[in-house]
């Protein structure tokens, strides 16, 4: 039995965490078995690189250095956490993968698309999830909503950064429709949470079913 | 005017750092502009994922994400030090640099030399030291000399381990000897010194004409 590489992505404040974590007690209450997990991070290895990255302003660290040790991190994740995870048949639910790079440092910050996608088959080989959901929000309303929250470096950057990372994830998007599923993270949160559980039926027949008897 | 890169390279108690520090003081002698810098290391962001390299054993880091770090770290050191330098005309002496890279995790830990060739361009898209001197030394007396100083990783080593390391190095040799300059370094110190300035002296010759006066 092998398990399912689940991923959730989409702008900070889209609401992606939160579900994440109501899919996970699902999953609980189920007796699937399964590992949270996210990026970067995951792995005490990976925290290290994680506080090189708060570091990167100060460090005046190049576009493309970042791009390796995202990477770098990403691939012992994998080998550390997701993998051997998916070996034993558990579900993965992960926070943030690849997508995130093209949409982060692709659109966001301008890094080629063609250095991502070689840094990727370096690292992974080109892994890719089984199942992409993403939390699809316009940029102005992930603002808002984040106005509430601690500002870090990233909630400093301009709406004009986050309508280059949501464009950057409409085409990643496009150019695998059968791997994403689109959810509208502006519907109230309850509907939001139905909408994700739609979009994980077919993979977990026996959640599903369950969730039919209790309506 | 533009400067010159020159590298170290050799086993560990090659003598390789010793003569690097010659060269620097000849350099100063003469007013020639120079940058003395190493790998891994040579920025304070570097110095970081050092650290890290120094915890690879307790973390169980992959040979890929080792390899994709030490070519991240070799980016930022080219673009923080060794490019300004070039530019400004100085001469860089970089003790060790990518022939190190394919020596010792190539021959030494086995990851494959087109992995490493990989990563070399998506780094630094395959930059070169303009002259590197080898400071050859049979792997059991580099071994021996080693034996004084205190243990760390690299030398718990096998000699087995060293054995790779060198015959890698010797591959590079022949496959750019015009870069390569071969110094004895079981040859007595100021015979290796005096081999190191004529495998420079066509780059100095200033330096060079002094030398001759003097003796």
């Amino acid at each position: 039995m092998t398990g399912r590489f689940i991923t959730f992505e989409g702008l900070d404040g889209s609401g992606k965490s939160t579900q994440l974590e109501r899919v996970a007690r699902r999953l609980e209450r189920h007796g699937v078995a399964h590992v949270v997990t996210r990026e970067p991070g995951g792995t005490p290895f990976a925290d290290l690189l994680r506080e090189l990255f708060l570091r990167r302003e100060a460090a005046q660290v190049d576009g493309l250095v970042e791009l390796m040790l995202v990477f770098a991190s990403r691939r012992q994740h994998l080998i550390e956490v997701i993998e051997p995870a998916l070996a034993a048949g558990a579900v993965v639910l992960c926070d943030r993968f690849t997508d995130s790079t093209y949409a982060y440092q692709g659109g966001g910050r301008g890094v080629q698309p063609e250095l991502i996608a070689e840094a990727d088959r370096l690292a992974t080989g080109g892994r890719m999830p089984d199942r992409t959901l993403f939390f699809d929000l316009p940029p102005e309303e992930a603002q808002r909503r984040r106005r509430g929250r601690a500002a870090d470096r990233i909630d400093r950057e301009s709406l004009t950064f986050y309508r280059r990372v949501h464009a950057a994830y409409r085409e990643r998007i496009a150019g695998e429709p059968d791997r994403f599923r689109l959810i509208d993270a502006a519907a109230p949160i309850e509907t939001v949470a139905k909408a994700v559980e739609d979009a994980l039926g077919d993979l977990f027949p026996q959640v599903q079913r369950d969730q039919v008897r209790r309506a």
